[in-house]
């Protein structure tokens, strides 16, 4: 059924695509005043750029067009995108081989840099804006890790009446961001807050507390090497992120949630607490929750789940991948309320691989997990937001209900 | 005495140029594993930039150095500033005519943009980092406002213990960030949560909240006009900020006070009301508080105070200024609990002249206030973080005791 619903979706955007209307209005996502990037209702974009003394300018869509921009007389540099998925797109500019971020933007924090980033509307999708609901609030905390030996930050989303119904104890869902991205991704660019204060003014979501913290976390004395030329899949790059991973499981499962459950009212049990995450932040979901499956109940993995520094390249054994805590499918199904795992139908081919893959093996070693497939869009937030608001309203419901619940998406 | 110390500053600064130790280390102000900008302990700063192919790269130190940036063989762009004064200073890069932020620092939103900031040291000063005292959090509201018609944003400081403490109210201080900036200034660029951290875990300055808004409003209804072209100064610019201030007046005080009132336990009378703000902020201060002497019994200017929209140039007449709300000593004195103006030594003329032409009106006209000066600082915000620090411990004191305050710097 999803797999049908992402054929039309393509099928009118590319309809869109022939009309291009040319109605163009500044996008939600810049900062205050500024006329461009724009977006018409044909779902195309425009950005429109200074350099007057540039030679070469070209506009970088990380998951779109890469190409040159065309020079004006008055100094700008304009490019028109064909039609995009709704959503939000990091983009970067690049003037003369400096790749930049355009002060149109807001700055959106991806790429291990404030990069900048455009919002294309998705017709008829309002379940990530803000509306007329009672509005939970986004605390920042400091916590003082004694495995990282720092004042770490962190970002707390609380329901709607939290600080009113002073009796009331929440259950926690921890939320990661993606690699490159920081604690304020599920906000900023996810629009969490937006996405569960709809939910739960709809009725079908339980009022909870949701956790993001920064995915990157160093042990005291560690000294990060300067990964200048080593990139993503270099050795080096790989022993950092594992020395990271392992740092932050531990931060995590032995400074934040003793921190969160001293300072907020939750229900400090595995039945009541989930945890999930996007790309990096789903391999570090799976990799935490399976160490310690007596802190967590519920799973979720977006475009991101196994992990390829713990089973090679995505390869993932049911019987013995995660110290084999998924071994024996009835205890796993007893003991797991939720297993759930998410990808983009138009994501790159080795992230769609990855999670297939993971699905078909989950599948045959009898392992009950949900399985979503966003439609039409790509290895970005709207495939994230849409996760989420489908994950959402599964997590602490009575137990069994959880893959039944439909909230009418 | 403060123009003493200030003297002695400067000449330890001056000092420092010579010795030039070299010891280059990323700043704090960076991005995480960022190499550059480095600072060392002369408080020098090197920027170091990619861009292979320009032309011509320089360097823009808001209230600082602009040279041409020196290309090196790697396709990287250097600079090293001379010693700098403490604090965090704004920079943008300009690639071939196009002005860019470092991709290195941190993006703070300044000049209406998310702009670079190197933040340099103060030997001796930690009044503003976090420490080992208990933390307040800052949180994230939203609120909708009658007047803009939109949901507005804002962030708001409570002090360590406001969740145990479920029976304390506590007064409440508003604190406006300067003109191109916004909500979020207060807390990254100034860290006004750590100063209250600090102050209150010392003992002796009261526990508040602070609430920072976004001092940018617009009145249902209203477009913007397109200011490309028309700079600060010019009658169309002048026009717009003048609409806004009204309508972040009304905002303030229909919506935004209301809102704090109705969702935080505060105590919610003038003489638990306090009000200041930088620059723009300043301006915004001073227009909102003598236009709600119901409202507001604290008021402090930070750079910025006498509105030049209302008074000319920054002229201030005590008898007929802000419809006379000074022009009785005596009955302000009763009325205004403090009235505080603060000014770098190292600011522009035009400020400097400006705050200290009020400090003299105010004198001469016997209207009781502090004037206080930062040694050694310009427009920026190690002056507002001092201004802060001396402005806090004032406040909701019992009456009279605000002047006497001490609290050892």
């Amino acid at each position: 059924m999803m797999r049908t619903i992402g054929i039309v979706m393509l099928l009118s955007a590319s309809l869109c695509l022939a009309q291009g209307s040319g109605d163009f209005k500044p996008a939600s996502s810049n900062v205050l005043d500024a006329q461009f990037p724009q977006v018409d209702s044909s779902s195309r974009v425009q950005i429109r750029f200074r350099a007057p003394d540039a030679t070469k300018v070209r506009i970088n869509f990380w998951s779109g067009e890469k190409a040159d921009m065309e020079k004006q007389p008055d100094g700008f540099w304009t490019f028109t995108t064909k039609s995009m998925a709704p959503g939000l797109h990091y983009y970067t500019i690049v003037v003369d081989g400096a790749e930049v971020s355009d002060p149109g933007s807001t700055a959106y924090f991806g790429g291990s840099k404030w990069a900048s980033a455009v919002e294309v509307p998705e017709a008829g999708a309002d379940y990530y804006l803000p509306k007329e609901v009672p509005h939970g609030q986004v605390r920042e905390v400091w916590y003082h890790s004694s495995v990282t030996g720092t004042w770490r930050h962190a970002l707390v989303y609380l329901p709607p009446d939290y600080d009113a119904q002073t009796k009331t104890r929440c259950a926690v869902l921890y939320l990661q961001h993606g690699g490159g991205e920081n604690e304020t991704g599920w906000i900023r660019q996810g629009k969490a807050n937006f996405i569960l204060d709809n939910l739960i003014a709809s009725g079908n979501t339980k009022p909870m507390i949701i956790v993001m913290a920064n995915g990157y976390a160093s042990r005291a004395g560690y000294v990060v090497p300067d990964l200048t030329g080593k990139p993503f899949g270099s050795p080096e790059f790989t022993k950092v992120m594992q020395e990271r991973m392992s740092a932050f499981e531990d931060d995590m499962t032995q400074a934040l949630i003793p921190f969160i459950d001293k300072t907020f009212r939750t229900i400090p049990d595995r039945d009541h607490r989930a945890m999930a995450g996007l790309s990096m932040g789903g391999m570090q979901t799976f990799q935490v929750t399976f160490d310690h499956l007596d802190l967590f109940s519920y799973i979720g993995g977006f475009s991101g789940a196994g992990n390829p520094f713990l089973a090679g390249n995505n390869k993932f054994d049911v019987k013995t991948s995660y110290h084999g805590a998924l071994a024996d499918p009835a205890a796993f199904a007893k003991r797991v309320h939720l297993l759930w795992i998410g990808v983009g139908t138009n994501e790159p081919e080795r992230m769609k691989t990855g999670l297939e893959s993971l699905h078909t093996s989950l599948d045959e070693g009898g392992v009950q997990h949900i399985f979503y497939e966003s439609p039409g869009t790509d290895h970005e937030w709207q495939t994230w937001r849409r996760d989420l608001n489908d994950f959402a309203p599964r997590l602490f419901q009575p137990v069994g209900q959880q893959s039944r619940v439909d909230h009418g998406r």
